[in-house]
């Protein structure tokens, strides 16, 4: 308790601008080591190669209809008055290939999807023919006119050989594992999921199985980190809490910065006598990169550097720690995976109500969007203090709002952040 | 090659609107079985209790600042000139508690986060005090008035105790699980992922891993269902693949239907003579609920029950087995885990550029969203023929085009699906 004034400004804390924030960590945000997997087990998880076409997809000419593949030329005569009669030669069933013609005069019978035969150029509908018997061969009868191409999905339709079609980053999710199959890539390489260790601080914390006990709240950070890490693709590992205890928390946090890909903290970096993780990213353990960020909730953010491996010191407020890791260690996490847009996506939406908070620090705001005849609106949650945690449930994006001395009023364009696995 | 003009109705098909379908399919999709796993398994499972607070939350005052608790009525004399000195009685570190009272003339240094004791009703931040040694007591000085309730949290602020917080069928996520383990619950009771059989038809396919033969094709739909299972939430079983022989077809989907929670089936359902579905729905084996939709892609899109169980025999074109499995088969996975929102949200967007396409029946057009200015723009892929798969990647939306005889002309305001895990 001999605590002065001079304290306050123990940590010297210059707040940086998020965006001069990201920019520091990039530096460490690499992509990772990769790993080979089946393809049935690649969902989610990220490419780590460029997919080139390793032949045109169609790669042979497909009939689009079931039908007769036919000769155009042969159809230019046709009319309801004046059926033309071919004879049906051959049946190509998807999966077959015909090795006869379409010569003058002939015709195939074809299935959807199948390959269409040599000579053929025009594949006519079922239900636009007749059939018939003559003179011991089956014939199909025509009654209208074909433009050559009719029905026929040409060589490299949708992909060229050659054409690349996935770079490494991307998420793998079923329009990926389409292409990757039909290009029969079975075994996938992928990027390994970075594995990040979670420490929650404070002794005020309780295990979620612990009985309630006087002045203490539940750790609930960590488990929503963990959430936070698996949906950004990483590997959570929730190590036991660190307690207010700078030199025990020094030998676990150093320890798991050795055995983890990163470290991610919660609580502890306030300005207070038990803001451990403040004293710790002080000390000679590491490199303090920052200790505030020009940005609420959770102005406190930390991060700071060992051996080129990062420690998130994050808010040990729900709001704030949400926050933190969706602007610096979601991207970390993205980056070891590949991505070139490791952020969250940014829309500019309509803010459907006033927001009356005025601040001297851009504000992340835990908000909803809505689309109403075709205008993006978003509302913010009602409750949004760094401390709340009730209503991150409830948000898919943060409502950026800029540093303002008065009120920023319904229908002002807003910046939103959408957030990732969100309940659209 | 028998084949008349008459097979071509042998379906009896009558299409029916999309939504009428899935009115039909509802019958069939309710809360399955339920099972109780540990909080940090349950990242992406889906509720199956009702969540109700067991105590308010905060469920104790507690203190927003790192400063002294006071009582507001011993500030009211305070000014820069007149300091008002209070005894430092006790300090409350976060997680304990004091057993003295604040009483007039006394104060207790309060770490945020801590627990309010007795008899204070406003916490002043550390950075308004001065603090000094008096007559053998530690005193802290106030200069400015502070008003009661000032930097405490009250009890409830968050949530109030019996508060439903959530209801089942909610998908947890990060907010979700902050709320779970900040009220205790460690176990989470969940739905049962269901168990959802995959068959392709068709001779015409090729495995993953076989080289490539003539005029043969690579099975992607079901990698590509499986990882749509997977996003719903269900679990994925892919069995081999269904031949063009309907008694082993039959005897196959049937042992699935026995053995796993649905079936579904690519391929097979158009008109032809290798349509094996189509025979199968109108055999004796199952109930048939539908086999045309009056939508584009996949007007083929077929339905099955029996026993209770239902079949979803989807196109083969890769494009519609897509649509098919988000606007069916995904409602049908979302129903079993109690969801009461089962179908992709609806948004309005704008049209981005001219949808050309005209049809008869509505399209579901495959789209990317895009905000610029308060604006949601919708912008179709390049090329959705309903064979395409390459554009599946790319989509984040479906984009809705009601039956049109002419071009849907850029700006037009169209309805959009959210599809779910998408690219955003």
């Amino acid at each position: 308790m001999k605590q002065t004034n001079d304290d306050f400004d123990k940590f010297h804390r210059k707040p940086l601008q998020v965006s001069h924030a990201q920019k520091l960590l990039a530096a460490y945000g690499k992509p990772g080591p990769v790993e080979q997997i089946a393809l049935e087990e690649s969902h989610n998880r990220y490419l780590a190669e460029e997919i080139k076409a390793p032949h045109p997809f169609p790669r042979f000419r497909r009939s689009g209809m079931d039908g007769y593949a036919v000769r155009a030329e042969d159809t230019s005569g046709c009319s309801s008055e004046h059926v033309v009669w071919l004879d049906v030669i051959d049946e190509v069933p998807c999966g077959f290939v015909s090795d006869k013609e379409v010569t003058p005069g002939t015709a195939m019978r074809i299935m959807t999807g199948a390959q269409v035969p040599e000579g053929a150029n025009a594949v006519v509908m079922l239900e636009m023919t007749e059939q018939r018997e003559y003179e011991g061969s089956i014939q199909v009868g025509l009654k209208r006119k074909i433009e050559t191409g009719k029905n026929i999905t040409p060589i490299g339709f949708e992909v060229d050989e050659g054409e690349v079609l996935m770079l490494p980053g991307r998420r793998i999710q079923a329009g990926e594992i389409s292409v990757l199959a039909s290009f029969g890539v079975h075994q996938v390489t992928v990027y390994q999921k970075p594995r990040i260790a979670i420490f929650s601080t404070g002794s005020e914390l309780l295990t979620v199985e612990e009985p309630l006990q006087p002045g203490k709240i539940r750790n609930s950070n960590t488990y929503m980190l963990a959430s936070q890490v698996r949906e950004a693709g990483g590997e959570p590992y929730i190590l036991e809490a660190v307690m207010d205890d700078l030199a025990l928390a020094k030998a676990k946090v150093e320890r798991a910065l050795q055995e983890y890909d990163a470290v991610i903290t919660s609580g502890g970096v306030s300005v207070g006598d038990y803001d451990i993780m403040g004293d710790f990213v002080r000390s000679d353990s590491v490199d303090m990169l920052y200790n505030k960020i020009a940005m609420r909730p959770g102005s406190v953010t930390t991060a700071a550097v060992k051996d080129g491996k990062l420690l998130f010191a994050l808010s040990g407020n729900p709001g704030a720690c949400f926050v933190g890791f969706e602007l610096f260690v979601r991207p970390f996490i993205q980056q070891t995976l590949g991505s070139d847009k490791p952020y969250l996506t940014e829309w500019t939406a309509v803010l459907a109500q006033d927001y009356t908070k005025v601040n001297a620090f851009t504000r992340f705001v835990r908000g909803r969007l809505d689309a109403r005849d075709g205008i993006l609106y978003a509302v913010p949650a009602k409750v949004d203090e760094s401390s709340v945690m009730v209503t991150i449930k409830d948000s898919d994006c943060l409502i950026v709002i800029p540093p303002a001395k008065e009120k920023t009023p319904a229908g002002s364009k807003v910046k939103v952040l959408m957030l990732k696995g969100s309940p659209l």
